[in-house]
């Protein structure tokens, strides 16, 4: 099953559910206020076509709280000159930040920086209130997964100590294109998580490479704060980020960014 | 002016406006909600007594965004052994944090953490919506102020190089008692800032101290994110810290914790 937001003329937005070749459609302002429903899954709504890529908002549109991994793939902890950390390294992203799957990335002004990179990521979607979860709570508390491009401004997010203002720039984070259920995919059988650059291939990892798997990072997280419906977990990037190549790489106005995650789909965002 | 929440018999909570001697109630669930109306200081209510101290919730209880800077006190950053940076050290806190002012801190078990520390901080209340403010658009942006208890597990604070887990504990951060509008109370001139514990005086700063003043936080943070209403911002903590203390103190079941702030206000919370 898919869930998600499309944005309709006027302003709002609205939330479906596919199943089947069948697209419902709710008069509830995002997948997380669906979610908010117990009984979500089987709820009448009306039904209409499938949404357009460009019609697409962030599935949930405002998370209760979005809590991003950092350097949780073996690979790409490698190519940060990092040893595998024995915790997993957490942060936030907050509401400014996020984007549909088709929309314009807003890069800061160049007099602001022009260090701005890549991260292709699977995110999970939480679908149950949990506290102090074991690694069968955890799994049964993930609803599915959707994709994010964790955009991130480097010398920003290296000024201090703490990166989260390098990863909370306005309109940064494309989130998509929706929700696919948990019992559709599997992360742990090694999902594809790409990105691409311009039609290049910069980033090619398999979920299975993470550090903390996802259920262990939904166990972890639920020792210190509660999880409910609708809180976002991104679980980390691969190897292949732009300041991590050699020359480094980074975006500029007019590229085009994909990220593409097996079973889960597709972000097309341009930079501007 | 004063606004803040309090919390209704059968689980709802309810907004309040204080001025001169009167209180009046409004039928939206928070502080937050109110300032969404731009009519909000002239808004008819209903009034009704003031409101007693135990039945205070957090004045904002799901704020869009709440931003904390560390090492934002001259006298705190040389006792954790830092020069002055350069650029303020941001991180994020979320709504599962939140107490209001005669809350109990739920400690972490004992297995988790013992070292669990007091942060008295003052806190910005954002009042418009506002992106590259610069110095007088910053300042006219602050709403107010709050008082928090930046309470942290400084265990999982240190276990990565992001704090994020360790300021995030659930029900460990007491907000309020209540919003002071910015007319009233001017940060630049220096408030008495303490933290109590157990009645001995653990920190007794002043809001002169900061490193980057309240609106330097505003105009800074604006550059890269819009800041809207309801949004919080958290100014640091000065010295006095029980992790900087020889030899080092943390809190404990039973403790009573006292953070006070010149013209906002006292919370005041056990730790169970």
């Amino acid at each position: 099953m898919r869930l998600g937001t499309v944005r309709r003329e006027g302003g709002g937005t609205q939330a479906f559910r596919q199943n089947g070749g069948t697209t419902t459609y709710f008069d509830v302002p995002d997948a997380g206020a669906l979610l908010e429903r117990s009984d979500w899954s089987s709820l009448s709504g009306k039904q209409g076509p499938e949404p357009l890529p460009e019609e697409l908002a962030p599935p949930i549109t405002r998370p209760g709280k979005f809590v991003c991994a950092g350097l949780n793939y073996f690979d790409h902890a490698r190519e940060v000159g990092k040893n595998a950390p024995a915790y997993p390294t957490l942060f936030a992203k907050t509401t400014n930040t996020l984007l549909g799957a088709r929309d314009d990335i807003q890069l800061p002004e160049r007099e602001q920086s022009t260090r701005v990179d890549w991260e292709a990521e699977l995110v999970i979607v939480i679908g149950m209130t949990v506290r102090n979860a074991a690694a069968d709570a955890a799994a049964k508390a993930i609803l599915g997964y959707t994709a994010m491009n964790d955009v991130s401004v480097r010398d920003w997010q290296k000024r201090t100590e703490e990166w989260f203002q390098g990863k909370n720039f306005d309109a940064t984070s494309p989130v998509g294109p929706f929700i696919v259920t948990a019992d559709e995919i599997d992360p742990a059988e090694g999902l594809s998580v790409q990105c691409l650059v311009n039609g290049s291939l910069m980033q090619s990892g398999r979920t299975d490479d993470m550090i903390f798997s996802c259920r262990e990072l939904v166990a972890y997280i639920s020792q210190f704060m509660t999880l409910e419906p609708g809180d976002l977990i991104a679980t980390g990037t691969p190897a292949g980020v732009g300041a991590g190549r050699t020359p480094q790489e980074f975006l500029k106005p007019g590229d085009e960014l994909i990220t593409r995650i097996e079973g889960v789909g597709e972000l097309r965002n341009f930079c501007r």
